[in-house]
């Protein structure tokens, strides 16, 4: 286990915890105060390391995504239980009909269950942005989803780039959790971009220093 | 008091903190123990709701990010103000130099400080991602960069129209912290579709029901 600790950067009391959850199977035994660990739970280790460290998810809710890693589940319920998981709970109650109206307005052509939550997040966003007393556009809102419909075709292209039903899960869950990431940072590059692009008005050619 | 507190849904011990932190100008004193609210405190109050709980900034974030829209910065910098607001931050240290490369590689046409916290949050999740053993691949990448790009342009036509700094400012900021909830929930929607799409194989036309 120490060197599991060691090759993983991971310390052995977080193993250990991992291990008494089990989100970690246990090594194989050599001796009664030894255990053999390879590869599969190097990697493991790290999957787990993401759902908890960068998706924030609870341990609880990480064993439900990795059981069905490992389950012959179908896929599309594989994204189903990741999307969960590693989605912030709404207060469903809290959102305006008007504004889960206007997301299926704009979603009318996709195939969607009612208690997906994609549906529901996105309205509860709507919600808080109206009652912040600012009003976002139609056009806003469409241009979102067309983008949201590209990342989504890239996402399943990924996942069907993967060999195996293993792979193909694991790329399901982790795209789940860090294409938020990924899409939120290069979002921000780009608003820097696009504001510097339109607003830059000092001619040096690059944007202005962060303040901090 | 009792009466913001009533039009705005939130407790008076949340607006007195609010008020004693410096996120809300006190009202107008009318007597000792009273003092009139008026609709700017109700949309400061909702606005202040949004940072907090859908964006989950401190109160000290909160307050930097209400001070840049009520100050006469340029328009680009309460940008970065509220971007670095409304960022996790992540430990630069732990980001590869090779997922750094290829963000940048990404990105080389944009007009991006190198010090912006967009181009390193989407390196650490790169990092994150390669770490649990997965590949992406460039294509994925590019089509998330472009996808950032359309939407950032998006935000900026939002922020453009509207009238006056004051009202363009709280869009910068709300646009910043909610647009990434909006465009989550659309993605989860849009994946639902996209896989529906390309696995289902049922026939009903619906997808599967979500497991719980």
């Amino acid at each position: 286990m120490a060197q599991l600790s060691e090759a993983s950067s991971i310390p052995v009391a977080t193993i250990k915890l991992y291990l008494r959850e089990g989100l970690l199977s246990p090594g194989a035994r050599t001796s009664p105060n030894q255990a053999q660990y390879g590869l599969s739970h190097l990697r493991r280790l790290k999957l787990i390391q993401v759902l908890v460290k960068l998706g924030r998810l609870s341990l609880a809710a990480a064993g439900e995504v990795l059981d069905a890693i490992d389950s012959d589940l179908p896929l599309i319920e594989t994204f189903g239980i990741a999307q969960r998981a590693a989605t912030r709970v709404v207060d469903r109650a809290s959102i305006h009909d008007e504004d889960l109206g206007r997301i299926d307005a704009l979603i009318e052509d996709w195939h969607v269950h009612p208690d997906g939550c994609g549906r529901y997040d996105a309205a509860a966003a709507l919600t808080a942005f109206r009652e912040s007393g600012l009003k976002a556009t139609d056009d806003w809102y469409r241009r979102y989803a067309d983008a949201a419909l590209a990342v989504a075709e890239a996402d399943l292209d990924l996942v069907d780039a993967q060999e195996g039903r293993s792979a193909k899960a694991e790329t399901v869950v982790v795209g789940t959790v860090l294409g938020d990431a990924v899409f939120a940072g290069l979002r921000r590059a780009a608003q820097e971009h696009v504001s510097y692009t339109r607003y830059a008005q000092d001619g040096t050619g690059s944007p202005p220093a962060p303040t901090s």
